[in-house]
């Protein structure tokens, strides 16, 4: 596995999260400090690109939601062309979930961990992604119930980040305390923050937690208003009846803790998923550090609604890098306002289907960078 | 602008058609040779690909239509996992169109020769995209009508393999001689053969030519049956009273013509581009070489109507690379059953769409190649 730039030589001074440069701050302030640094795009650098696309060497809008894409970019850099979002990194969150014990999924919890392990171990679809389009991976456990293979040591790119063991179950009583929904959105902020300090421009979100498309559909439901039934989906292959029971699961989840959206903390608290709630630290961070954060699939686009819930600007740097099969995702998107990159089927998670986008974003910012204008290529311009 | 694998130094025999290894095969030949070579997918690595597609460590069918890709590499390539697509070149074939006098583009027809001056300068959205995905391109003169910038010398990455200067007017005779038509394939043929002679393992369609939709809208017409208007659409930014002018042209073209579309070469040269049979004889090519073809826009998949009619098993090599907002080129891919992978409103041509969708489809044949199974990674199996 190649790890996330600067993560080469995990020291133990990292996999340590008490050594973290933020370790000293107050639980809460930094959610807090992360919040307050958010700012809406630059309207001069949104202007600024959206009149060179119009002036580059090509028919104008020709390429299509490419041009958007590039001109947000530029609109969250402040900078008009925006630098190239390079080098990439993939945070792969990775927790369990209480929630399992009711039957939501078809696999045995334990594949969490060892799917954490195939990852470390490079065999993953994200690590075959990630070597593609060479971005670098880090695999933070954020609450894995079952110990990761090869015991309590530091290993390559894994960050050992445990808020706790795993959600409690959602439908006896709240899958985590409020303090550890905010501690787990520090894990995400202070990854987040790590990789842009140690040079990533570009964050991609990552995923990994059998039954976390439950907690997703109670996310989606409480903060979109739809029905239980609409945004629950087969997540990694159950069938109907376990369907329709997962659903009936999330409706009796919301039926328990009437979760309020005005209170973002409070639902990802009640219904939500320690890797949703650093997720949405991750996607804050990045809006607070003004580098583009790829969303993946359905995990990422419920984390991206309770980050939007505390800061709707945090959504200027967010990019919808697909739109996967289970139903939850495209109404979150929908409620989000962003519009997927690739949509081909994909019900994976782990980030491919962010990385599947990250070379579709970066070619839309090399044309704004490096393509002619029709004035400086000497090509005839349509007559007006 | 980086040239394809074994183009950099383009020497004056290369640029020479006369010079071609194939120059010595009598006209229609390289085709005839060319069409007998191409073979079925092969069913066993076809079945190998599927069996491990199920084995990888990741619910079965959750990598959506990239599956379905690397499947059908597999079965091009005849061995499971296929070799990676790469290194990968794109072909921009440039050339004019006597149509134009019907007044169906809203730009002069000097752009088509500035444009490949420009793509030379490498300022175009061609040059972004490929240098994004690591991809060579060469441009390919095969008609344009005004002289290509910078004299009669040879160029980095410009092939001079003009048929003629430009088609005639479809409305008024044949657009080109059958002969020519022929001969326009071959160049097609010939620049493949020499892009996978040079190590390419993947070829990606370019395009340009002012005009040239309005050939792809009667090329699609005649193959697929649709109307005119159906698949005449705004090409590079005409209104709506040149649009409907534009599909009274096709009309016209195809009431003087009648097409058959069992007759492909006469289809082509009744009514298409020297670019369009070029990019025909490139896609029958490829098929003939066993190695994958990207298609690009409506030009893109008005030629493959041509190269499908005349050898249906040549669209085991092809990949849809994108949906443009050009009408017909949904109705050529239903009429082929591609399914493209990108989907995102461009309408640009050069070969964009397919540059997009390369990395999409590395990474499809990536993970095929590189992920463990669940064997392999001690993973649990969802139980049956």
């Amino acid at each position: 596995m190649k790890p996330a730039p600067g993560f080469e030589p995990v020291s133990s001074s990292l996999a340590d999260s008490s050594h973290l440069p933020y370790g000293a701050v107050a639980e809460g302030m930094l959610l807090d400090r992360t919040l307050a640094a958010i700012t809406a795009a630059d309207p001069g650098a949104l202007a600024a690109a959206r009149d060179r696309q119009n002036r580059l060497s090509k028919p104008p809008g020709s390429l299509g939601f490419l041009e958007d894409v590039s001109v947000q970019l530029a609109g969250l850099a402040g900078v008009c062309p925006p630098p190239m979002p390079e080098p990439a990194a993939v945070a792969v969150f990775a927790a369990d979930h209480g929630v399992h014990a009711r039957g939501v999924s078809a696999w045995p919890q334990e594949v969490t961990a060892q799917m954490v392990d195939n990852f470390l171990g490079s065999g993953g679809a994200v690590n075959a992604f990630a070597a593609q389009t060479g971005a670098g991976v880090v695999v933070v456990d954020v609450g894995v119930v079952t110990p990761v293979p090869a015991g309590e040591g530091v290993r390559d790119g894994l960050l050992r980040r445990r808020v706790r063991g795993g959600t409690a179950d959602m439908t006896l009583g709240p899958a985590m305390s409020r303090r550890e929904a905010v501690r787990a959105m520090e894990v995400g902020i202070g990854v987040a923050g790590e990789l842009v300090e140690r040079g990533s421009r570009c964050l991609l979100t990552g995923d990994m937690g059998i039954a976390n498309t439950t907690a997703s559909a109670a996310l989606t439901a409480a903060f979109t208003g739809a029905d239980p039934d609409e945004v629950t989906g087969h997540g990694a292959g159950i069938d109907e009846p376990t369907r329709l029971r997962k659903a009936q699961v999330v409706r009796e989840a919301l039926h328990l803790h009437q979760p309020d959206p005005r209170d973002p903390i409070g639902v990802v608290s009640a219904v939500g998923g320690l890797e949703h709630a650093a997720l949405a630290g991750f996607v804050l961070a990045a809006a607070a550090h003004r580098v583009p954060v790829i969303l993946d699939g359905v995990i990422a686009s419920s984390a991206a609604l309770v980050a939007a819930a505390l800061s709707p600007s945090a959504l200027d740097a967010c990019v919808a890098g697909h739109r996967s099969v289970e139903p939850g995702h495209a109404i979150a998107l929908r409620h989000l306002r962003l519009h997927p990159l690739v949509d081909l089927g994909l019900r994976l998670g782990e980030g491919t289907g962010a990385l599947l986008a990250l070379p579709l974003i970066q070619a839309a910012v090399r044309a704004l960078r490096e393509m002619a204008t029709f004035d400086s290529a000497g090509v005839s311009e349509k007559p007006a």
